[in-house]
């Protein structure tokens, strides 16, 4: 076993994914519990503090010593005082909270919170489908569209710790509008929302479509799941939507890949169930789209730590953080 | 007077600048070349062979002691091998020429190749408009779109070295083909080139525009220095061009500032002709585009140094080059 292991809790806006995890990134115990949004800011500050005590009850059974706690969060996370700034759409109770110094009433340990999809893409960097590189793009593609940006082995933040937002990179300038208030983010085009809505569109003048069978008539029902279930059954409008996807994605992806020039890129998140196909037909178009001395030997992976690499890779980046920490005071 | 010197060269496609720079930053000589873009590949090694002789003879009469000599070259640049890869319109004979082994052939100097917007962008953060500043985004707008990134005080390269290509971002999925064989590039929507393109394509349509007038019906005078010139004389066709290329340099550019989150944008290259109500135009759209934690400290401004600032960051670049050698090595 071993000697140095780590809290990890993935703070997401319906779950608390949680668990205990060595430094070589075993899961030696996992939880998951309602974030309780609906009980406002206290409630849910209420329900992180319980998921983290489960970890410390299931510790102490094992005699197992914590070297630290690690939270990943949504919205942005300001790394220096631990407070989440900015919008954070999934769990807006949470803006403004100092979520590093109310743990740190209740913790004796030493605690660390990071953006979420930045947790994610360290997990994969670390112990995943991006080890052994050094220059990684993360990609989680669901409700929304995030990410993480590693360079040189390093976890990039950016000046305000506000980088890494590949949803909102615009891949049409006089386009759609965002929830961000701005005009053609890749997020409206290629996030499991924008899909279920292409989709949605397109069955009203498609009444041929498997989809209809599939969802008994009720578009609520409508997922990613079911898109892509249908094109495994050659569904025409299934088909249409998910290759347009890819389309959307090469486009943001290939903008990203000619200023960072990476080494690969891993994308997780729900639309990843799309498997391997996906993936190809995502490759495809970002290497007829970026320059070719920038992708020429580009990989393009599937993450490979699925719903845990939330709370892996904040666990793991409690280490990074007190570095951190003691490099910027 | 410096005790360290360099002589810094600019290979451009029309003409080749140079001059011998201290460590300050200061420009001790200068001067410029064609590049005699015509005579091949072979004579466009002897006019940059005989632009550093140029500037030997000055370092000599003036008893300076030359440190080493610095190149920025378009195309993108293999730092280890120095040799010239990928695409390079303005100067296509340069393909596959290991520029750092030619030069090492007549000078017995530290030598070191960048690529041409990386120099000017290193230019600028050393003794420039982002001076001070340590995350850096360099736009260089001109016949196409070029840029370098300095993150945390260093110069960012990519894992083949072709990072920075702010021009070949996609701000239309579906929009104007190309020179690079993508679509929608920025650089097809907003370098000199295109504004151009695009006036011309308006005063079709527009017999009143004063433009007519400036370039006296002939349209290949047509210029972006005429553009800006007509604008402030409130001709309505060169305003429309000139702000709807803001709201494509603020897609780009904001894209790039949600995934990078820079201190600062400098901007540089001919069309930094359109002044400060240019600069301001860019910055409003950029701010409401880009995700407000990512914008808020956040400045763009004028490239200071003009057309030396190639040479200039060419010259800089020489120590920087020969420590990156030994961590490469």
């Amino acid at each position: 076993m071993s000697k140095r292991n780590f809290i990890g809790v993935d703070l997401g806006g319906t779950n608390i994914k949680f668990g205990v995890v060595s430094e070589k990134g075993e899961v030696l115990y996992k939880g998951m519990r309602s974030a309780g949004k609906k009980l406002g800011r206290e409630g849910i500050l209420q329900n992180l503090n319980k998921a983290i005590q489960r970890c410390l009850i299931f510790a102490d059974k094992k005699g197992m010593k914590i070297c630290g706690i690690g939270v990943g969060s949504p919205g942005t996370v300001n790394l220096e005082t631990g407070k989440i700034e900015g919008s954070c759409p999934n769990i807006p109770q949470l803006v403004n909270v100092n979520l590093k110094g109310w743990l740190s009433r209740f913790f004796q340990f030493p605690i660390n919170v990071d953006n979420d999809a930045n947790a994610m893409a360290w997990a994969e960097f670390k112990f995943g489908a991006a080890k052994g590189y050094k220059d990684v793009l993360c990609l989680t593609i669901g409700t929304g569209i995030g990410g993480g940006i590693i360079l040189d082995g390093k976890l990039f933040h950016g000046s305000n710790f506000a980088g890494a937002e590949f949803g909102h990179m615009t891949i049409c300038y006089d386009g759609r509008r965002c929830n961000c208030g701005s005009i053609g983010c890749l997020e409206s085009y290629a996030s499991a929302t924008a899909m279920v809505k292409d989709t949605k569109r397109l069955l009203k003048k498609d009444k041929k479509s498997i989809i209809h069978k599939l969802i008994e008539g009720d578009l609520e029902r409508l997922t990613t799941r079911v898109i892509f279930q249908a094109e495994k059954r050659e569904d025409a409008v299934a088909s249409r939507v998910i290759n347009q996807t890819c389309v959307y994605l090469g486009a943001g992806i290939a903008s990203a890949v000619n200023l960072l020039n990476p080494q690969i890129i891993v994308i997780g998140g729900g639309v990843s169930l799309g498997g391997q196909s996906f993936i190809d037909r995502i490759e495809s178009q970002v290497k007829r789209k970026a320059f070719p001395s920038a992708a020429k030997s580009l990989k393009i992976t599937r993450a490979e730590l699925g719903n845990h690499a939330g709370f892996i890779g904040a666990a793991l980046l409690v280490e990074n953080g007190l570095s951190m920490t003691r490099q910027v005071r």
